[in-house]
Parts: structure tokens; C-alpha cells; sequence
């Protein structure tokens, strides 16, 4: 409703694509730490595109990486985060919003508002009288969510980063590994920090999280920032502005609580929506710790951990399922039917919400999604097309392209292995079932062949990476086709 | 719109699990034709599931059952297939109609209907001022239509099962197979016949008809029958009114082609739509057969075929993925991308239709949707259920009840193996990557182990068969939860 030219889409695929580049231009100038890894631009646009993606799937082992390199993928991180990128797009909007009032006439504006914004709140505001002075506390509105936006990003950061600081210094366990592996304490905790809040799954160890296993403090610190990060943003949101609207009385936060609607911002919802969004969020997180500890309790995936740490463990990844994609277990081990199930949460949009749809309500999402159509004509409309049709189609490329190892090393490239790869890039997760040459052995015991700790995309063909990185793209934009998960609330 | 008190869910439900229950009993108290096989009732009552909802899933094998066994299972894919069933609905409509005339009072009656029936129609009849006269116009529509289709399924089979004999009698290659096999020509051809024509999926050899593969011509005139009695049956059924209409000039045949929505009947649909369904229907069978034979052209599954033999038999594959189930070749050799694009085919409901949508279009759908809704109240209500969730749950219980079976025997019991069984069941289609012993002794030498040949699900447990005969079953009545694959029209 904004006068703007240029489809939010663009933007943010220009936003998207140019960092991306930038940023794969920048890790192949940089050195990394080991001399003898001559990095591959195919590679570093992976790494690339999945730390800006937010997706953290690797192709190189992360403590290859110089320092430099490190940061560079922990800035795109940074900028990549949902919080970060909506940010962005409120404080654009207020912007344009300044420009668009000198350049068109008064008049003009009006008529196209009065086109574009749904009919009730149109009586609303006739009656009311003050068509001007709405427009005005609309703009404030959207100014003022972005400062509270900024203080929530900034506040997460900093405790994040001088929270996990002090873990790390005062747990000796913790410290050590990092000592013997060369990481300065400081970077790890500000990496730990951006990747988990911006959901990247990114760690500079290369046994991701799995290596602080048994640190169960560092864990659930870390599934905080998660949970803030991304599916649980909008009821943090509407906490902190409720909390805010305490502290000052302030018409901007009341109308903001009131008719979040009309601000149009894809994190800020009613509170019946708030409400059934983080229930969902919950609910799947229950249904999927029952479901891990009661399958594989007594299996070798949870070897060595006594019955809390298990329990962290199963919570950890079942925050981590959904988008942050960090692995304190080696996910290959995890029973077929947790995987399936992980695959599911995988493909969950983390605007997914299961409500019951009651009548009236209905017809406020058919009212909202003609809105919709009317604001996504030319460009989006390319980009409709079924979810699960577009990733089954990625998934049969990627099964065509990797034909041969299919064939060769069934039980590594399984499809269900392929399936699940697609589906966290789709989905920018970034979990990976790895590859392990005991697989490969059991079949061909007289192949060599040496483990990499990294995600098992980096044991596929450059066109299967290059696939995965445009599926990385792809599921970074979906909210563009997808409805922003409307299809999930009004089929569940 | 009929007065009817009972939901026709309910009607097709214990129509479906009566016949269930008194064909298993029936296939149990018959002998089987090896005197050494003992048939457990769990195994009869998946074989009668399997024949009655048309999915064709076997865990014996064919040839050890009896003659009047494998009759039995004709019979029950005869009552059980689309064609026969759709016939059925239409007769008890026009019978019930007439008793709602002769107890329910006019003017009730008439008032009820002006409710229900969609806005548009009601002004068109009222400007017409025709209101009794119109009604009895449908009444004997409906009439007529059953007539019609008993006319086709009569045909259908008489020239199918004719056909069938003469083809058997003349090439003596197919011929000595089954004299081979102590297999009767006639009841192999009245089997054939009405297996494909209901696509049921069974034959009564072990192999099905791979061990036809060679015989090209058998081939391609059961996909006639497959496809006239599924998935194309709109297109001919519309194609049979409409050339009826030329040989007699009929004022019932006129209005049946002309508004087929009043009619409500589920293959009868407009020019339009008919078009889009068939071109979907051809357009998905080209490009599998186009996958199908760029992928696996020189490899193991088309083993000994010339070129004619491949293209007959992958588009035998390809017409049988979606529904009838019968299989020229071993699935278990198809390539990963071909078998992940066969189970989306057999996901597909057979009312699956991409068509462009257009705006006004979609405001009808709108319209149909509401309408819908009205009709399917508190039973269908608990159906409705995004359809992915609910097989992603029947892969979950399936891969939790064989756990033990997929971590012995990885190669076997895939998770796509899992999972192409439970959607095969779900889409009542039929197609199973079977089970083979060398592949269990890749990785266990020792164990002792003997092929049969029989569907994958043979070799689940009790409680797996039970669930896929469940999932059969849910998969058979699948259409009144998914709103007859408008979901699909929909986002398409
Ligand atoms: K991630
Ligand atoms: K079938």
C-alpha cells in the first residue's frame, strides 16, 4: 500500500543475491587457516549462500576456515536472520513512505489507499473523521516498531554474547575443547550468538554443537536464542511491546496491540494468532522430545549421556528441527521414523499455525487473501505453485544428478538421505545426515575412503551443490509463494 | 441435495466394510489350491481389503489360491471399482428421489432445494418459471445417466473379456505361459478384464504381468481398458453422451452436456474441465514415459526388450501408476528419480487437474467450496485433514512398527521403500519394489532367506498389514476429505 515501483520481491531477491556474491567473492580472497585447503569457488558460494540463507549446510570443514573467513559468514549470518531482514524491510517502508508523501499529490495518495485497504477498517476510519491524522499514527506506528525492533535484536545479542561468554569461561569442559582446537573464546561466543539467533546452524567447530554435548547449559542458552530468533518472534514481540505499553502509555503501542492488521507486518499478529502460533510451536517441540526419547532412548545416538542430558539433547533438537538446524547428536543415527518426522518440521514454514478455523474467521482469510492477490499480481503469481510439488520436482533432479553414487552407495545416498538434504535446504535448516565410509564399506569393503565432517552435500557433484544452493535461494524467498503459511492454517 | 438422512460417507463406509469382512470370511472358508499353504486370516482379510478397494497389494502368492478363491477376488474388485460404484450412487439417488416425493410434502421439498442449490441456477429456473417441470428434467437425467454407464461398464467388459481370449488363443507365447501355469484362458481373460477395467492391480499369476512383458499387444489394450475405467472414464463417458446425442436427439442428453453441474455427479464435468483433467492425465504419462526411458534405457529393468517392448512397457508403467497398479517390469530395479516420480503419480487422486485458473473462474470454485460445506458437515469435517500430514503420520506408525526390520535389513526395509508401500496403499494403486533376498545377503551373508513372489507388505509384520489394509481402506474414501482434488485445482 506503500507508492512503491518495484515488487517487494525484487528487493529482496536483489538484497539476497548481491550480498550473496559479494560475500562468496569475498571468502575466496580471504585465506583460510590450513594451507593445504585450496578452496573452490563452487564451495565458497555454497558456504555463501548458506550462511546468508540462514541455512548452514557446509561443504568445507569449518576449522579449515581462517578467522577472517569466519567472520565474514558470521556478518552474513547477521544480515541474512529473519529479525535482521524484517528490520530492514519496516524501516524501507517508513522511508519510502517520507519520500512517496513530497513526490505524489495528496490527493492521489488517498485514492490509492483508499483502493488497497480492506473496507472495514475504510468505515472505521470515515466515521472516525480523521483520515489524515490515521495515516500520520500509521507512520509513527511503523517507525516505532522499528526501534523496538532494533532494542530486541540488539538486547539478544549482547546477553547472548556476554551470556555464553562467561559459560565458556567459567565451565572448564567447555573451555577446553576450544582451547584445543585453537578458537578464541570470544568469536565462538559471538559466532554462537549471531548463528543461533539469525537461525544460521552455522558453528565454527566441526562437530557443530554435538561436541558440547554433554554441556547441557550451553545448550538450552542456546535454544533460547533460537526460540527468539525465529518461531517464537512474534509472541516475544507482542510481549515486549505489551510490556513497553506498561511502562508508557503510548497510542502508537496501543493501536499496535489493537489492529496489528493494519501495520501489515508479517511478525506482528493478533493475539488469538500469537496465541495459536506459539501453541503450535510448542506442541510440535512436545510431540517431537516424545516421540525422539521414547524410539531412542537406548540406542546408540544418545551413548554416553545420562537421562538429562538426553532430554536437553531431544529438546535441543527438536527447537533446531525447526529452521536453526545446529546438531548436538550425529542426526545418521537417529531412528527412520524420528527423521521422517524431522523432515516434516523441516518443511514447516515457521509461519505454520494450526487453528481451529471457525466461520467467521474464514472469511476474514478469504477477505485477507484477495488482499493479497491484489498487492502480488505479476510477479508472485510466477512463484504460486504447490510446495510440495516444487520440492518433489528438486528432489528428482538432485536423484538424476547424483545417479551414480545412488547406485554405487545405496546406503549413504539413500533417497531418503537425498530427500532429507533437499528438504533442509529447502526449508534453510541445514541438519544433514552426513556420510560415513562405514556405510560405503559395508557394501564395498575394498573402496578407500576417509570421513569429512561436514554436511553430506559436500560428498555430492557440483551441479547437486550448485542445485542445493538455488533450493537454498528458493526456500529463502517462499514466503513470496507460499502464502506466508495461510495454506497450512486454513487447511489444519 | 437429495432428502437424505444418512451421509453418503457413511453409505460408501459400511457399503465398503460389509463386503470387506463377508469377502475375507468367504476367501477363508474356501480351500486354496496348495493343500501345504495354510491362509492365516490376517493375509485373507488384506487380500479382500486389497481386492475390494481396488489397491491390488497381495501378501500370498496368486497362484496357490483356488480357482473359486480367485474368483472371489474378481468379484470383489467388480463391486468395488470406480466405474461400478459411481453407478451404484447414481441408482440409489433416482430410487431415493422418488421416495422423498411420495413422504416429504412439496413445498418442503422445493424450499430445501432453493436453499441449496447454488444462487445463479435458482434465477435462471425462476425466470424460466419452470420450477417442477426443471426438477423432473433432473430426475430423469439422473435416470438416464445410470442407464449410460451401465451401457459402458457392460461394454467395456464384454469386449475386453472377448478381446482378451482371442489375443490369448492366437499368440501361442502367452498362451503356453499360462497353460504352463494350469491357468484357465477364460478366467485369466474375465480377470484381466475386470482387474484393469476396475483397476484392481491383481492378477492371477506371481509375477503379474511381467511375465507378459514381452507381449506388446496383451499390453496395450488392458491400458485401454485401465484407462476407460479410471482416469479417462469423464472423457469417454462425456464423449458416449455426446455422441448418443447425435444418433438421438434427447432434451436429458442436451442438459447433461450442457450443465453437468446440476447433475452432481463426480465424472461429469464441463467441456472445459474435461479437456484440462484428460490433457493432465496425458501430459503426466508423457512426461513419465519421457523420464522413464531417458534414465533407464540401457539398465537391468528393461533387460532383454527391443525398442518397441521398452516404450509398450513404460507406458504400461506409466498408465498403471496412477491407480490400476499392474506391473510389466520389477519396480525394485526402477532408478530412485523414476520410483520418487511414480510416488507422486500414485499420491495423485485420480481427479487431479492442473488447469490455469482464471478469476472468475476461481470465484465459482469459491462458490462450489461453500456449497461443499454445506452438504459435508459433521462427518466429513473429521476428515478433513491436509492430506501430506495424514500419509506422513501412516509412513511414521509403519516405520515405528517395522523398526526392528529396518535396522536389520537397511537395503529391504528403506524408508522409501516404507514409503512407497504406504502411499501405493493410500492411492490404491497397487505398485510394491517387492523384497529380494540378495539384498538382504549383501549385508548378512549367513542368513538363510527365499524369495516369493509377493507384494513388499508380505513381509511386514501383522500389525504393519493391518494398518496398510487401514490405509487402504481411509485411501478408498479419501475423496470426501479432499474436496475431489479441488485443493489440487486450486493452487495448480
Ligand atoms: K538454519
Ligand atoms: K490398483
Amino acid at each position: 500500500f506503500v507508492a512503491s515501483h518495484v515488487h517487494p520481491f525484487w528487493i529482496q531477491f536483489f538484497y539476497f543475491f548481491i550480498i550473496d556474491l559479494f560475500g562468496s567473492l569475498l571468502l575466496m580472497v580471504l585465506k583460510p587457516a590450513d594451507p593445504d585447503l585450496k578452496p573452490r569457488y563452487v564451495d565458497m558460494f555454497f558456504l555463501s549462500t548458506s550462511a546468508l540463507t540462514v541455512s548452514g549446510l557446509s561443504t568445507v570443514e569449518m576449522e579449515r576456515l581462517s578467522s577472517s573467513q569466519i567472520v565474514v559468514t558470521g556478518l552474513l549470518m547477521l544480515v541474512g536472520g529473519e529479525v535482521f531482514v524484517s528490520m530492514l524491510s519496516v524501516f524501507c517502508r517508513t522511508g519510502k513512505q517520507s519520500v512517496a508523501e513530497l513526490t505524489i499529490s495528496r490527493v492521489n495518495s488517498v485514492r490509492t489507499e483508499l483502493e488497497t485497504i480492506d473496507s472495514v477498517s475504510t468505515i472505521e476510519r470515515i466515521e472516525s473523521g480523521t483520515d489524515i491524522s490515521f495515516k500520520d499514527l500509521r507512520k509513527s506506528c511503523l517507525k516505532l516498531l522499528g526501534s523496538v525492533i532494533l532494542v530486541y535484536w540488539v538486547f539478544f545479542h549482547v546477553t547472548g554474547f556476554v551470556a555464553c561468554l562467561v559459560y565458556l569461561t567459567i565451565i572448564p569442559s567447555a573451555r577446553e575443547v576450544l582451547k584445543g582446537k585453537g578458537i578464541n573464546l570470544a568469536l565462538f561466543a559471538f559466532y554462537a550468538t549471531v548463528s543461533s539467533f539469525a537461525n544460521g546452524g552455522l558453528i565454527p567447530t566441526n562437530e557443530n554443537m554435538a561436541i558440547f554435548t554433554k554441556n547441557s547449559g550451553l545448550l538450552l542458552f542456546l535454544v533460547a536464542l533460537v526460540l527468539a530468533g525465529n518461531t517464537l518472534f512474534p509472541l516475544f514481540l507482542r510481549g515486549a511491546i505489551w510490556a513497553l505499553k506498561y511502562l508508557v502509555k503510548n497510542e502508537e503501542l496501543e493501536f499496535m496491540l489493537k489492529s496489528p492488521r493494519e501495520i501489515k507486518f508479517d511478525h506482528l499478529l493478533t493475539n488469538l494468532k500469537t496465541f495459536f502460533r506459539s501453541i503450535t510451536v510448542l506442541g510440535i517441540m512436545g510431540f517431537m522430545i516424545t516421540l525422539f526419547c521414547s524410539l531412542d532412548w537406548g540406542h546408540p545416538v544418545f551413548d554416553g549421556l545420562n537421562w538429562y542430558q538426553k532430554v536437553v539433547s531431544a529438546l535441543f533438537m527438536s527447537v533446531n528441527a525447526r529452521h536453526a538446524g545446529e546438531n548436538s547428536i550425529d542426526c545418521s543415527l537417529i531412528s527412520p521414523a524420528v527423521l521422517l518426522f524431522i523432515i516434516f518440521m523441516m518443511y514447516l514454514p515457521s509461519s505454520a499455525t494450526f487453528m481451529p478455523v471457525k466461520e467467521s474467521e474464514e472469511k476474514k482469510h478469504i477477505g485477507e487473501k484477495d488482499n493479497f492477490k491484489g498487492r502480488n499480481t505479476s510477479v508472485a503469481s510466477m512463484l504460486i505453485f504447490p510446495q510440495v510439488l516444487c520440492i518433489i520436482i528438486f528432489v528428482i533432479v538432485a536423484c538424476i544428478l547424483e545417479r551414480r553414487r545412488l547406485l554405487l552407495d545405496p546406503l549413504n545416498f539413500s533417497t531418503l538421505n537425498v530427500i532429507f538434504e533437499v528438504i533442509s535446504a529447502y526449508g534453510n535448516v541445514g541438519l544433514s545426515t552426513g556420510y560415513a565410509c562405514s556405510r560405503l564399506q559395508k557394501l564395498h569393503p575394498e573402496m578407500i575412503c576417509t570421513d569429512k565432517p561436514y554436511s553430506f552435500a559436500g560428498w555430492w557433484s557440483d551441479e547437486g551443490k550448485l542445485l542445493l544452493a538455488f533450493v537454498m535461494l528458493y526456500g529463502r524467498l517462499k514466503k513470496f509463494s507460499e502464502r506466508n503459511g495461510k495454506a497450512w492454517t486454513l487447511k489444519g
